[in-house]
């Protein structure tokens, strides 16, 4: 059998992520592979660091990407702040805090579970109370936005209330990363974790991380080994951390960095407060066309994530039919519901490159067009004339 | 601050890897990213799994690329065979073996270990013994192509020892993998790990493994949860494995995987056969302008793996200036010893792409130049030509 070269058909990218890569990062990641510890190579880790910290909104010298994507980075924020024994406080209100329960538990850890709706934010009552009641509680772990249901919760809020009751913080932030305001070192979130393929439009694959000095305190003071070699801070330090020599750990994804640096240096062009504004504008053009048209979204307003958009299905239509329409008359993807959403909600990224109103226009023009063949009943034609509406308002 | 996009100096890579890629394999990658759960990426991933099958020379059905580094293959190896209280002789004759060690004792389990010089193969008789005074031992773990030595061992050899003994066979493959010959399946291997970024000459960043029906068994009947959620082969199936439905577990990494695609079907339009025979060729070649030079191998003849070349520093040339040198003046990176070897050996690789007549030349010519320069006492001015002669009768 003869194999072929793979060459993927061009997508327009609104689902939970990838999103669309922006043209540049694709290209920079095409450069020529240099070694992991050349002097130039070492040169642009220290500036990713750098970039990275501009991000995130955080002076923590610990802040670096995991080679590996966003599941690993969580990990590793569980593995070397959870020992044995230790009680976690886990929000959950939706998919993620559940992957955090279960990286509690496999550190032989006990996860004291904090549950809200599935749309809803973090309860921060709720999660005081449970502190309260649990004064041995060592870490307080929450999901900031929400990639299964599009809801953002106060991170401020909530690490405000773990440091009274003296527990670190453990924040998801793979969704709100560059789409929408996180002060990492301002709101005190003590290990956080993100993904390249949301708001900063890279390709999937790299977790950036960020631990503050706090955490790195809880990290050397361990009583046992980290659980895993490959995402243990003491021996991954050894390449990432200080200015000094590197030791090798593993080999670095030499490419796949040059394209998060790339990322990391439009996201600084852009400036970061330009960027949570053009995935809020961008956001409210979308909601009037998907309004306008008769859909509704799952979450609140108060709590909507402007980079992710998740609508009801309108009832008797067909999810995967419309989403499979969409990729093939349109070239478009858009999410699927996870868990207990699935077949009842539709995932509608806006994140980094692809918040842009193209985007905005195609998406509802698409949808307008297979919706309404396939006889939902929605209000037709008007959509894009409403999102377009927003946008006159928005620069009024 | 402004920041500028990174353009990476254009370098000859002859380390222990990352090796040079071929430019296919960076074109692929910057093609454009689609969803990970696209009808067109789930088809080339279908292709992936047989070409990874022809790669590593087995009907595996778990065959499959970790989305991490090799490190972090091996861990996968590691944490879904090894429970708590395990016992796994664990062969040492390099770096590797003893982060196998690392591993062993992160899942709770014992290691046993069979030392060996560093620079010797993992001599079998050893093991046969140990084996015979540990019959509880559940597992042997060997590292195929030690890339911290240059040795080669019998993988076929001592994984019939350990099915003799009733126990599974952890083989780490990360340099041998399309560069000498490996048979997964006839040899019997039951969990192998490789990289793709030696004899593949893709980019760093991913760990492709192959796990036999008894090790896929073993996995499914652990009386324990895997530690590692992310590499937890119970998980990741749902995603990669069978035909049917995908299941979100992580998102993959699309770009990075685009290329090793390339890559694969780059090793076989060669033939696996022909991309051996062509690491033998030049590396006879470049072992022939070395000792013509007057360097010597650190590993004897019969285990050297024609891949990673490592010589010994002739006394009195400064290791560090030499490779500075070579960079600086040549583009050329060679590799340092590691550990105990460190500041005693080069490490000279033929990987993949890498493994090229321009590459041996260029690396003896630069040698020749450098080392002349500094005084060594090598013999000059012969190196090619030694080298070239080695090609004449190489074809002859």
């Amino acid at each position: 059998m003869a194999y072929q070269s793979f060459h993927p058909p061009v997508r327009t990218l609104m689902g939970p992520g990838p999103s669309d890569v922006n043209p540049r990062i694709l290209e920079a990641m095409s450069r020529p592979t240099i070694g992991h510890l050349d002097p130039a190579f070492v040169g642009m880790m220290e500036e990713m660091k750098d970039l990275l910290r501009y991000a995130f909104q955080t002076d923590n010298a610990l802040t670096m990407p995991v080679s590996a994507p966003g599941s690993a980075g969580m990990e590793t924020c569980f593995v070397n702040l959870v020992e044995p024994g230790d009680k976690v406080v886990v929000c959950q209100n939706g998919v993620f805090g559940g992957r955090m329960k279960e990286n509690v538990e496999r550190c032989g850890g006990t996860a004291v579970m904090v549950e809200d709706a599935w749309g809803a934010a973090v309860d921060a009552d709720k999660v005081d109370d449970v502190l309260k009641a649990n004064p041995d509680a060592r870490l307080l772990a929450f999901v900031h936005a929400e990639t299964s249901t599009g809801a953002i919760s106060d991170a401020k809020a909530l690490a405000a209330l773990a440091h009274r009751h003296d527990c670190l913080v453990i924040a998801d932030t793979v969704t709100s990363l560059g789409g929408s305001p996180l002060k990492v070192s301002e709101w005190g979130l003590d290990a956080v974790y993100s993904g390249t393929q949301k708001c900063l439009s890279c390709t999937p694959g790299l977790s950036p991380v960020t631990f503050s000095d706090r955490a790195v305190e809880a990290v050397k003071k361990r009583k046992s080994k980290v659980q895993s070699w490959f995402m243990d801070l003491n021996l991954v330090l050894g390449y990432w951390g200080g200015e000094g020599k590197r030791a090798y750990h593993h080999t670095a994804p030499i490419n796949a960095l040059y394209g998060l640096h790339e990322a990391l240096v439009i996201l600084h062009e852009e400036g970061i407060e330009h960027a949570w504004q053009r995935h809020q504008d961008n956001h409210l053009a979308l909601r009037a066309g998907l309004e306008a048209m008769g859909l509704s979204f799952v979450v609140k307003a108060a709590s909507r994530l402007p980079q992710l958009n998740a609508v009801s299905i309108p009832a008797g239509v067909d999810d995967a039919a419309v989403r499979a329409r969409l990729l093939q008359e349109y070239n478009l993807e858009i999410g699927a519901g996870l868990g207990p959403m699935a077949g009842k909600i539709w995932r509608i990224g806006l994140m980094g490159f692809a918040s842009n109103r193209t985007n905005v226009l195609l998406c509802l023009g698409a949808l307008d067009a297979v919706l309404g063949d396939m006889g939902a009943s929605i209000e037709r034609g008007v959509a894009v004339g409403a999102a377009m509406q927003a946008y006159t308002q928005a620069s009024a």
